[in-house]
């Protein structure tokens, strides 16, 4: 990283998805300076997300190609435009593919991380929005942005929003995992569900979301952690992330939730879902005790999907409620969570089940398809 | 008041309910001495509440009759059943139609009202829990109870667990709304949704209870109190309550939520659904400002309702609660609010627009029958 590259066109190597559904490919692209409010960062490794997945696959979307995905990822700062004060050349930054203009009403609310001006907006955040272009381009022809991230580069631009900057001393190839999935579920168990010492918590979806979650209750203190899935073969990784018990649906007749509340004696203080499936959302409420119970949706639904409860559920003093990326302000907060990490609170390293360089990216893409792992980390250089 | 009949059945007046429907009778009770963790009390105002209406009229339910109904109410220990130590005859207390045993999860919780004990179970509540009788009887024939409270008596026996013992000071016949709907209502605004000085706040409903949380959020400091009824002669009383706008949904073709949101650049910070119909309550959950809106469920649904909502509604940061007696324990928390009244925080004098002597309680049934006023309080004596 050198500052001589400040304010030129940088030439480097990134992956393209030139098609939904087919390998990136390598490129040599050209990445623009940036301009107000952005920096352009130098990736030093970045990680592989569902949702760069998702909209790789574009199944049912409106396809937006030539891109460049990834989302999570650890970088350092290239060069900044104009009007950035707070970040310089040689900061250790994560990029959030969210972010927080500390002006909005989410941002001056100390409840909300959703942002007028930077909220995800994947339709948005394909270009970027100080002039509606793309920083990326081959042979001049533009490339588009991924959420705002595009971290699959050597090199990309953010807007400075979506940028937290974080002690210099963390290993990048670890807290890169930071920025997306295990930030959401760790969130979601340690700033929305809240378990008390001593308390039990459900967690749906043993994915990396969901035993984030869960290690977020281990580290409030749950004294039980039931973990709930499809496929039995997650349970003893799970059990690195503190849960205790294992409910396979599938092995029950009558609805999981009836199955969690004769285990617990009237339900779980807290639940959790990181599934996304209507159906796991209502099991995940119904499933939490009366009159303290909280459960917390995590998980992203389909577009048609509808949450159906009997109100009196309700009216018995259980509370539900959603968060996004784990109520987490990505530039406020995200640095206290990089500590908790250096502070050996939160580990990190047993998300991390895979490791490719650069060259070898759509392995990545072929463990995920194939459910292996939780997080495979690519790195840049070497 | 007399401590000679303590241990004595104890004859008087009480207005028996025989059929559904039909008026109440003023008939000569006997009422037996308190049993293992009950009082005898002496009732000195009632007031008549919508649930005494609900169970009276009988409508889809298997009726239980004779019956003596009313739970609102303000009255003086008479004399204390075996164990009882916390009352002592002389006390002031405020019966209440569900209880707190102090033994139970849900008493020992921070969080929870809904104690496992005495919960309100309205057939339970026809007989005393501790031996299966009723303590009411004409000429030996059993009357049944109502609610653990039956009120509408000059006499009645309540669980210790449902009575809270409040200073001698405070006047009853103005305390003894406090009994139920209107601690439900305020409790809904000020245990529950919490709405913070300067904010937003929706009330579905402006009978007794909405009122009673819309007097909530005035005291909380609201600064915009947006009324919801299909009923526009109420927007005037309401104005007292701290209601500073009206909307009647029947004005508008969009859904209410939309108009709402419109309204308030968003949606509402706080929403509080006092009617119990569900469509209520998804427009009171929709109307509530994305990233930290919350909205609080009062009203009892029908048994068949469905709760329907898209849950990326809930996945932007909207929490969804229900509340049972706004939350107050019953014998710890209520002598509290009693003395925000003493204190003038509280105002109860405006929810009492009607008061009759106890030989005209079927003028109170008249009037709640009619739509007219808030409360009618019943003076026993005189």
């Amino acid at each position: 990283m050198s500052s001589s590259t400040a304010g030129q066109v940088i030439r480097c190597k990134a992956a393209v998805a030139w098609e939904a559904g087919k390998p990136l490919v390598i490129e040599e692209v050209e990445v623009a300076p940036p301009q107000v409010m952005e920096v352009r960062l130098k990736i030093l490794f970045t990680s592989l997300c569902h949702t760069d997945v998702y909209f790789w696959e574009a199944k049912g979307q409106t396809p937006v190609f030539p891109r460049i995905f990834g989302h999570e990822a650890g970088g350092i700062v290239e060069s900044v435009g104009e009007g950035v004060t707070e970040l310089k050349p040689g900061d250790h930054v994560l990029p959030v593919f969210t972010g927080e203009c500390k002006e909005c009403a989410h941002c001056k609310s100390e409840e909300s991380n959703m942002c007028d001006l930077l909220r995800i907006n994947t339709d948005r955040g394909r270009l970027m929005i100080s002039d509606g272009q793309s920083r990326f381009s081959i042979n001049g022809k533009p490339i588009y942005h991924f959420v705002g991230s595009s971290t699959f580069s050597e090199y990309t631009v953010v807007h400075i929003g979506c940028l937290a900057k974080i002690n210099p001393l963390a290993p990048l190839d670890k807290v890169c995992v930071l920025s997306c999935g295990i930030s959401t579920g760790l969130g979601a168990a340690l700033n929305v569900a809240k378990p008390k010492k001593g308390s039990t918590v459900a967690v749906f979806g043993l994915g990396a979301v969901g035993l984030a979650a869960a290690e977020g209750a281990r580290i409030s203190g749950a004294s039980r952690i039931i973990g709930i899935d499809l496929n039995p073969s997650r349970f003893d990784e799970a059990k690195k992330f503190g849960v205790t018990e294992f409910v396979n649906p599938k092995d029950h007749e009558k609805p999981v939730q009836e199955v969690i509340v004769e285990m617990t004696g009237g339900g779980v203080d807290r639940s959790i879902e990181c599934t996304g499936n209507v159906n796991a959302m209502i099991s995940a409420f119904e499933c939490v005790h009366d009159g303290w119970g909280v459960a917390v949706l995590v998980g992203v639904p389909h577009k048609d999907a509808v949450f159906k409860t009997h109100p009196m559920n309700l009216l018995n003093e259980r509370t539900l409620k959603g968060t996004f990326f784990g109520n987490y302000k990505p530039r406020s907060d995200l640095p206290s969570v990089v500590e908790k990490y250096m502070n050996k609170e939160l580990e990190l390293e047993k998300f991390i089940t895979h490791e490719v360089p650069f060259s070898e990216i759509n392995k990545a893409f072929e463990y995920m398809l194939d459910g292996a792992g939780l997080r495979c980390i690519i790195r840049m250089e070497g």
